[in-house]
């Protein structure tokens, strides 16, 4: 057969797939967001039997046979197409030893240990999840065994899974710069730091009120409202459901309308990407191939380096004070100074910029462990307050604050946290590019965030879904990732606004 | 094999279809409510891609094999089973001559058809639809032709479908003898009934307020609220998506409050049916196939004669008084006069309880001629408007308050407007055997409405799914239709409220 009518054999079955994937990923926000408590059981059903269907269709071997032959002729196809049956190559060869059956089985256990995780949280226990947990972690462990590729260890498989390139080597080296500036620094400011107002943080703001502000905060930062639509959840996500409907969540917190504003942003930058890579990507379906580092890069970019700087405080001040008459005591620097407080806090995703790579570190040594089988599910709240006591010299009060406040493990995301840490990292390498290209504090200034966005666009969203992530930095920078970037906009940023 | 392993089987692929029509179910609610304006193609392409898949699971051989054979052994299965196999044999009957191909289209169709009926009525113009309209008659058409069983019209199978039992010749004794006496009543009314106000109708009530209200009235007519979610859309209407998750829907308008108190009422109506069914229904996986006018028995039941009644405004009439400062100077005897006012208008949901069966007439004649083909797409705005004009004596003054104002056949749903007046008839002939049997005034004014709910449960929820219509009626008041119940209640209530 002609490569032309494979690769149109190949779309017809891969468009099939993904509406099946694209429908799992509705309900699963709807699961998420809306969806009746006393539903959810049948939302999981649901899912786990389209997930199943659709790996069946995966499996069919006809289809592994095009794709197998497209893969063979790769010198010959675009360099879209390329990618696109790269990546369903190699996944294939990842799962090419489950059964259907056994994929259902690890996808109702990773349902039911979500629900789990949510009833635990909310009765700030650990006892349901903690069973679920381990039979989710059992069949993590069992898909890495049933690959022909073997890694040095279970955790390296995962980390080339969202990373690749990357592996437990690497990442401590890594991590261990980081520790060496980052420790000294936040100690620094605890002890010798000027003291910053916070007073007016935890003044009262209504939902109501911050529900518009979001939509403010969307539409400053250059989202395409009628692409896009925001929702409230426990654990906030960016979910893509299509280039023309990618929508963001946040949680309310009356006493702390910062969450909101950071969330919004930050997975208002996740939906910029979604919506805005190149055409040609969506064209070959090759968009959202991009690492979750690349992705995490966009959204703390967006977070930190654009939404905590001065510029963008002066932009949103005004609108601030209007959010509550409460808010008429603060001056602008109080406020600026005020979003980028660092101390260490118990939270990850309220963490500020320093401290915030702190809590990955603990999370990606306790899952190396987990699934390395060195340690295990019991041990974890013990082992969880040890290292947030050695780390960030603090204990959490229960579970809620502690071990259970992320949704990663609930679901079996193993090996994504690091992606956090490496998305700062590239985030300050981009932003110091781009900083010597368009003039970033005047945009944000003016009001004119399309012009990061484009420049994004154009600089970065047009390599993410096409190389992988070594490549690819060296593409949007010109250079390998150097951490030092990173480390030396977080001390410049600092040591400024506590004056050591 | 044994009647028992058949049984296993069937329920086995049963399940794994109502999976993906429970999935379509899902994604059409988001479609309907949330779904952002540019991502709804999409949405559009999945859920005919699922309905196309599962279709051909129903169409698998092997699967039709296992329900003729039950059917031929149907005397050995339960009432239960029974009613399952007799309506999916009746249904698989229906689409034999039906390819997937030609199933897809048709959905495709729907769904276009569905999106411009939106885009053309907030743009008060009947061009885009009137094309795609016309493709879905061409559609409902070839499918009727594709039936092995004829019927004496078009419209005859449509009506079978929806109501068997019944027919063109049947509907039109029925609609006559309500036009016999309703029209009279209705001049008489304009003529010598005695004026009520209604100035304090059009008083502005801010969504937030009207919100909580649909929230309380949710929880006062005894819906489960940990098994519903309340949206907004353009067009109400009820979402089954299983037992634990009936979602309703409501729009509402600043100045017209009561819109959106019946709305919610009518489509709590539809939720309390559909999730209390007895249990076994739902382990037989038979709820839900009661009528269209056994539904809407229930919601017209709950929306008129409970809602309406003097006992119900006298509970809620704190609560509306709390609504807004502006009702201060509005009397109980006021507000229960004006939700009874009856006069012409243009739009059938927010008709009265009196003049709603006009509205329907229109839509049975219209819909009947237009399957049948004895009139087009083309004709329809003319006709529509000489229609309210002859049996209500108004004249619509664009799309929008006229032939655009139903969602009903723009996705194909012809056949089904007579079950409201079917269902308005069922109800007061219901309504009169229970305020035989429970006090229902009583059971309203003292905020207990689970009583009626349970009464319903007991004397038709127990019924419907299980019968058809002419047996159903008996079974739940020992008679066959007989509409004079409905048109004593109307005459009775509207004579004395008129004073005439």
């Amino acid at each position: 057969m002609k490569t032309k009518e494979l690769l149109k054999k190949y779309y017809e079955k891969k468009d099939l797939i993904d509406n099946y994937y694209k429908a799992i990923n509705i309900i699963s926000f709807d699961f998420s967001t809306i969806c009746p408590k006393k539903g959810r059981d049948d939302k999981s059903i649901i899912m786990s039997t389209l997930g199943t269907e659709a790996f069946k269709l995966q499996k069919d071997p006809e289809f592994i046979e095009i794709i197998n032959e497209l893969y063979n002729r790769r010198n010959e196809l675009s360099i879209y197409d390329q990618k696109g049956i790269n990546d369903y190559h190699k996944t294939l060869e990842k799962t090419k030893n489950i059964t259907p059956e056994l994929n259902y089985k690890a996808s109702i256990a990773a349902n039911e240990s979500y629900t789990s995780w949510v009833n635990d949280k909310n009765a700030n226990q650990y006892d349901q999840y903690e069973k679920k947990l381990s039979e989710v972690i059992k069949y993590t462990r069992m898909f890495i065994e049933l690959r022909d590729e073997k890694k040095e260890t279970y955790y390296d498989s995962l980390l080339d899974d969202y990373e690749p390139g990357y592996n437990t080597k690497r990442l401590d080296e890594f991590f261990n710069k980081l520790k060496n500036r980052i420790v000294p620094l936040v100690k620094e400011i605890q002890e010798n730091g000027k003291s910053i107002r916070k007073d007016f943080l935890s003044r009262k703001v209504k939902i109501e009120k911050q529900e518009k502000f979001s939509k403010y905060l969307m539409k400053t930062i250059g989202m395409d409202m009628d692409r896009t639509y925001l929702s409230t959840t426990e654990h906030p996500f960016t979910n893509q459901l299509s280039q023309n409907d990618v929508r963001i969540t946040t949680h309310y917190y009356e006493d702390m309308f910062l969450s909101n504003l950071f969330s919004v942003v930050h997975e208002g930058g996740h939906a910029i990407y979604m919506s805005n890579e190149p055409n040609i990507f969506y064209k070959h379906r090759m968009s959202g191939l991009q690492t979750s580092a690349m992705h995490e890069t966009i959204s703390r970019l967006y977070e930190n380096m654009l939404a905590r700087s001065h510029e963008f405080i002066e932009l949103i001040y005004p609108k601030v004070k209007k959010l509550d008459k409460a808010f008429n005591d603060v001056s602008l620097e109080e406020l600026y100074e005020a979003v980028n407080i660092s101390e260490p806090s118990l939270i990850r995703t309220e963490a500020d910029e320093l401290t915030y790579c702190l809590h990955i570190i603990i999370r990606y040594e306790i899952e190396r462990d987990l699934i390395n089988g060195i340690i295990s599910t019991k041990e974890l709240p013990e082992i969880w307050n040890k290292k947030y006591e050695e780390y960030l010299g603090i204990t959490p009060k229960g579970y809620a604050d502690g071990l259970l406040q992320d949704v990663h493990w609930s679901d079996g995301s193993f090996g994504y946290f690091p992606s956090y840490a490496l998305g700062n990292a590239y985030a300050a390498q981009i932003y110091h590019k781009m900083s010597n290209e368009i003039n970033i504090g005047e945009a944000i200034k003016n009001n004119k965030m399309s012009i990061i966005r484009e420049w994004l666009k154009k600089n970065v969203f047009a390599y993410g879904s096409l190389y992988d992530p070594d490549e690819w930095i060296i593409k949007c920078t010109n250079e390998s990732l150097n951490v030092d970037y990173y480390l030396d906009y977080l001390e410049q940023k600092y040591r400024k606004i506590y004056n050591i």
